[in-house]
């Protein structure tokens, strides 16, 4: 039973877990809304937590909506966020079953809560990772770091931009992330991973947030971390270094890192492959409860939030 | 497994649904924060939800929480927000099992998403109302609208107002609801009402709500609606009409509205005695689909927000 009640009802499946998890986005916090269409802004809003139930191998079902509208929303700003959240819902196979509204005396707030299902038991924690396994990412980084700087430097995105252009690729990236959730679901489903998380904090926070967790260390390799084509392209501006400094920092990349023993490599590349998707290896678990960059054989202790410490 | 991850995982129970809600309170617009303790303001934002779902005869047993502090707040603040959705989480059985918080440049946002559980196909909807049914209201209505009012006429709590102030006591209902948990519980596992809502829009709206669910009608006796006392103790400035108007049309009282049939009236009245609460009959459901107002024989339509048509 849907949205016309107190509350929804939602029948179990058998041999199913619940995974829960809810996201909020602030205006003049999280985005502004002269960033982009809101049909941008209600995709994303329900993406984040798509991405979260991604991580821990699961698929979402359904979702709830909060939103508090200031009197600045006009109707079509507000049917179009909507929009938005339904077509992202729609092509997941995500129902709305609630949620609230309200008008804000200042400020746009969405707060969307997502409920998924795995196979009992088979979550996908931070917690698993041990000795041995291979730490792998999804696709690439530094894109949607990017677009957000370009966006607070006031680049917007108009019709008179070529496709190929790549601070609108970077712009798109971050209005427009994609979870990975058929990744996120196959790593759950044929429980290839023993930790996964996705990056929301930036890739040397959000590995470590595995590390602790599962009281391990890591070594990843700065030439291994992929690097946004986007990114690249606007090299010009910047060199490797600072490249890697958004990789390895930039937070909100929706991409999902997991570490997985090596008896199921072959098995991730084919999934990836088969899903269009690149997973590269960028390093190994390890007993020692450091995160280590090996930069061209150069090991250098990475702390979380980017402060790094030459040894 | 609860907060630490990207999202928490629930095991269901065997032979159960699921029942979820969410509700939204934002400062300016649902509460102002010199109104009263943050404790109760954490209490209540939590306190919603459980009404809401006690009322599909529900037991809460999860809650998440997201929530957008301003700049305003103070540590103590935030802490003793916290403190008041932990206090009442507690005293309900109801574990925090995720949220998100951030921070807002004006208002204070507060957005709480609650599973509860209840039987396998036993939610109490608002659809189910029979020709026949009685119409139960637990509690009393009125003091929760007092309330409000007396707020935004600038009343506010202090040590030295006497327990019995009837001001005080509105303001405190106002601030502190409580909801109907073991009722709606005990209705929903026994099976015993047809239909169910709280009244969060007024009694004559979430009556309506009833009815056009159920495609019923309903008489109501002006003379058997419960007024809370503290109502009637600052009666002097208010005739019984103006008491039966906040009645009907005072919002959020979170008391428990319900229908049943005649054959359960004895079980309800036991119930009701057994949890130290009053349940009072207020008319009945009738095959007309109207909502009248007996008033001493005179009968008059009733419509959603109040609106009153003589015939």
């Amino acid at each position: 039973m849907g949205i016309g009640d107190d509350a929804a009802v939602i029948r179990p499946t058998d041999g199913k877990d619940l995974i829960t998890c809810c996201d909020l986005m602030v205006e003049g916090v999280h985005f502004r809304t002269n960033w982009g269409p809101p049909r941008l802004l209600g995709r994303k809003a329900l993406a984040v937590n798509l991405s979260d139930v991604a991580a821990m191998g699961g698929v979402p079902k359904f979702a709830m909506l909060s939103i508090a509208f200031t009197h600045n929303c006009s109707s079509e700003f507000v049917d179009e966020l909507f929009e938005g959240v339904f077509e992202l819902a729609d092509e997941s196979g995500v129902s709305i079953i609630g949620g609230d509204t309200s008008s804000s005396t200042d400020s746009l707030f969405i707060d969307v809560s997502v409920i998924g299902e795995c196979q009992s038991g088979q979550a996908v924690t931070r917690r698993g990772a041990r000795i041995g396994d291979r730490i792998y990412l999804s696709g690439s980084l530094g894109a949607l770091a990017l677009g957000l700087k370009l966006l607070e430097d006031g680049f917007r995105l108009s019709n008179s931009q070529a496709a190929a252009d790549p601070s609108r690729q970077a712009v798109l990236k971050h209005l427009a992330p994609e979870p990975r959730l058929k990744l996120g679901r196959v790593i759950g489903d044929e429980g290839l991973a023993h930790a996964m998380i996705d990056i929301s904090d930036g890739l040397s926070t959000d590995l470590w947030h595995i590390l602790a967790e599962s009281d391990m260390g890591a070594i990843i390799r700065a030439d291994a971390i992929p690097i946004a084509e986007c990114v690249r392209s606007i090299g010009a501006k910047g060199s490797d270094t600072d490249h890697l400094e958004l990789a390895l920092n930039g937070g909100e990349e929706y991409e999902l890192l997991f570490t997985a023993p090596p008896e199921n490599h072959r098995r991730i590349r084919t999934l990836a492959e088969s899903h269009g998707l690149s997973v590269t290896v960028i390093g190994d678990i390890v007993a020692l409860k450091r995160l280590q960059l090996d930069r061209n054989g150069a090991i250098e202790w990475l702390q979380p939030c980017g402060h790094q410490h030459k040894i």
